[in-house]
């Protein structure tokens, strides 16, 4: 895959030194293990980069990238590499830029409601020096304790609160990027506004590393809200479940998530953290939460949702009276991912999103392919905003071989249905190395070229995180 | 300024009869004359071009713009002409484009809170159409009586409720697009998220029609507030008044609009109205807008702003309690551009965006700047967001040239002024004809080269609305 890229010399490896200095280049095999997979099957993906370097500021970051572009090596931006379709992997070798050391909380300007923060921090550690301010970065992803907030703009990660929230994206007001040519530019500003230009910065955010390596951003913050209250209501079927969603949206209650889970995720999830929730043996559940600064909407838009449950046929309603049992059932929901790691480490949990009304016509088609595949499909995610984490979960007695033949056959009629119903194959994971087959084959060939022009126009000799999305190298 | 470019020859305008129709292509100078120009002065911008076109489909939009492309003739793209910065004026003569015959609303899909509208229908027929089922358009602009929505996303347009609800863009899905090769690409859809490949469509929205021309918009709506309450507050001096607007947005109180206006402008627009506001002897106001679904958060959010007001030395607080007062006063707050023009029609409105904190600033530099070049310049505009429209008003009385050279060295001035602060020179007009040169000298040359670098890509013979933003013809 590294065709006609060159290698990292030993020359080069001494200018890398000369830029970041010595203990920030790591060539040792054991070190670049860490660097050589993300959260996807290492199996599969994972590729060991020649070098890794560890720049502590935009001018190092830039120095390198003007290096590997005047030498012609692929250079791989990286934070926590949590990631899930691969975006973080050195899929071409070459240089691995992680951005971990570049970690500080510059400023939080409480007359602006904005943040100034570099793109290696971990983003529980600013949501948590925000909230101790009163205010709330919004645009925060599921795996927020681990995650960095270079990869959430990366990936324009979504998460928890989109439903009412949004996405990442919403809430970056400006970006300092080092573009492929080692240029340094500011994009955007603490603004409300601003028509000046092209919107590079929404450009960028979103396009996987491969328009250049995000290094500062300012973030938009919002007052945290004051009262917050969760439901969670148990369906004896996933469609009794899926059913109310689109019902509940329309009404105009917006809550800040809704979380579907079935049977098998909760039990799953369950037998994992040895948590014995008494709700297990039901079909399916939604997670609902609510917030805002009125005590009273918050408590009259929960009791209009607990009882459009009832009347949809819902088992069992119950309100999450303490923080603590808030967090246990959150805690099910968060671990469901790691849970079916330990049943079946080889697993691909997918990412689909389709409009709202297409929610419930997925369930059965799920049920259908898990058993046309002759595997588990477990279904969890973000209901309430159409994006559904169905898990092909490998039998772990069955060969690999067909195995992936199966799963590769599955994702291809699965998303050809979500294609269908107006959907996409990613709803905040990305493409990466993972899905870039499949989305070639799926996207309009006009849009593929409209990318490939800016990404050649950007980074003429293609070394910015090659592989990627559609960068074969 | 068409130094490369081809005429629109006898054979080229059959062609287009071929493409559109007889009575779908205007050559007539008289008719042409209606799009030479649109809100910015015509005597200073204002260009003929050479045919107008009003397709009916998005077929005969790409079929025009690829006899174009092949002719290397340039194509303006035009929805109502009510542009402030000259978007829509033809820079290099050739085609106008004129989406006014496609106006359809294709679709207002409940379920997915979405609507389907071409991109010629004016904004105010579509938030009509969207309330009627109880819904809302939050992305409107101030001038919806008029613009249409292919104009709105072409500018990002900003407008009266982007305190709480943001500008256009937050509500586009989805567009159809035809490419400057001729292409029709459908970017998006009716999905809450979706990180499949870069995000081309927000790069489109707010590129003023030099990417490309928006046939079609997918629409996101949201559930139309139930509660509106208006209050005005007067005080003695404008700096009174703007002081209090970072103040209020960070208490968590977020209006959908704080409208702000100078002495000077309300007494011209209620001369130019024959309305006879009893407050149009004090300093400047300020018009709050707050809604909700709740009407006791509302009232509570009110009478917090009122006490807020009246603590920071507002003269008066009055709270617009029937919808008739409410309108006078909107009303004279959206005839202000009008009204100047009446004065003297000769005049630039800015569009300055700053952030929050630096609003209070602005004042004192703006008063400065009036007396340094010999003008008025009234200000008013959209303080809860950091845009103001502060106005540079020629003294009917003042020679052209002289006004020409003193208008160019205060923009200049004001421009610097405004950078410094962290600003942009535009927060929802654009930069179009208008203000491409001071955009040029202020910008970072790699910024720009970014830029510069996909328009080459997606328009290798730069037809598509040449002459606007960077795009030297």
């Amino acid at each position: 895959m590294n065709g006609n890229y060159n290698r990292v010399s030993r020359a080069i490896l001494e200018e890398l030194v000369d830029i970041a200095g010595g203990a920030s280049v790591l060539t040792d095999e054991e070190k670049l293990e860490a660097y050589s997979h993300d959260e996807t099957d290492a199996g599969e993906y994972g590729r060991f980069p020649e070098a890794v370097v560890l720049p502590q500021t935009a001018g190092q970051v830039a120095a390198i990238v003007k290096l590997a572009n005047r030498e012609h090596i692929p250079v791989t931006p990286r934070g926590a590499g949590s990631g899930l379709s691969g975006g973080a992997i050195p899929a071409a070798g070459g240089i691995v830029v992680s951005l971990e050391r570049m970690n500080r909380l510059i400023e939080i300007d409480r007359e602006n409601m904005a943040a100034v923060v570099e793109a290696g921090m971990v983003t529980n550690d600013f949501a948590q020096a925000v909230e101790e301010q009163g205010l709330f970065f919004a645009g925060y992803p599921m795996s927020l304790q681990t995650c960095m907030i270079g990869g959430n703009i990366a990936e324009n990660a979504g998460g928890g609160k989109a439903v009412k929230y949004g996405v990442t994206g919403r809430y970056i007001l400006g970006l300092e990027l080092v573009t492929p040519l080692g240029d340094i530019v500011e994009l955007g500003g603490k603004l409300a506004k601003d028509v000046t230009g092209y919107d590079l910065k929404s450009l960028v955010i979103g396009s996987e590393g491969t328009l250049g390596i995000v290094t500062k951003a300012v973030i938009r913050l919002i007052g945290n809200p004051t009262v917050k209250s969760d439901l969670l209501a148990l369906f004896r079927t996933p469609k009794d479940a899926i059913d109310l969603v689109p019902d509940l949206l329309s009404r105009g209650i917006t809550p800040t998530s809704i979380e579907f889970m079935d049977q098998l995720s909760v039990i799953t999830s369950c037998r994992y953290l040895n948590e014995s929730l008494p709700y297990e043996n039901c079909g399916a559940m939604l997670l609902i939460e609510l917030d805002g600064n009125n005590p009273g909407q918050v408590e009259n838009d929960l009791i209009e949702t607990g009882k459009l449950c009832e009347s949809r046929g819902a088992v069992e309603v119950y309100v999450a009276e303490d923080r603590n049992n808030i967090e246990r059932i959150w805690n099910v929901r968060r671990n469901l991912a790691e849970a079916f790691k330990v049943y079946s480490p080889v697993q691909s949990i997918e990412d689909i999103v389709v409009p709202i009304s297409y929610i419930p016509a997925m369930i059965p088609e799920l049920e259908r392919l898990g058993k046309k595949y002759g595997m588990r499909i477990p279904c969890y995610g973000h209901a309430g905003d159409g994006n559904l984490h169905a898990t092909l979960v490998k039998d772990p007695a069955l060969d690999m071989d067909v195995w992936r033949k199966r799963e590769k056959a599955c994702q291809e009629e699965l998303y050809r249905i979500v294609q269908e119903a107006g959907g996409k194959i990613s709803g905040e994971h990305g493409i990466g190395l993972k899905r870039q087959d499949f989305y070639r084959n799926l996207t309009d060939p006009a849009e593929l070229e409209l990318m490939r022009a800016i990404k050649r126009a950007w980074d003429p000799n293609n070394i910015m995180n090659p592989g990627k999305i559609f960068c074969g190298p």
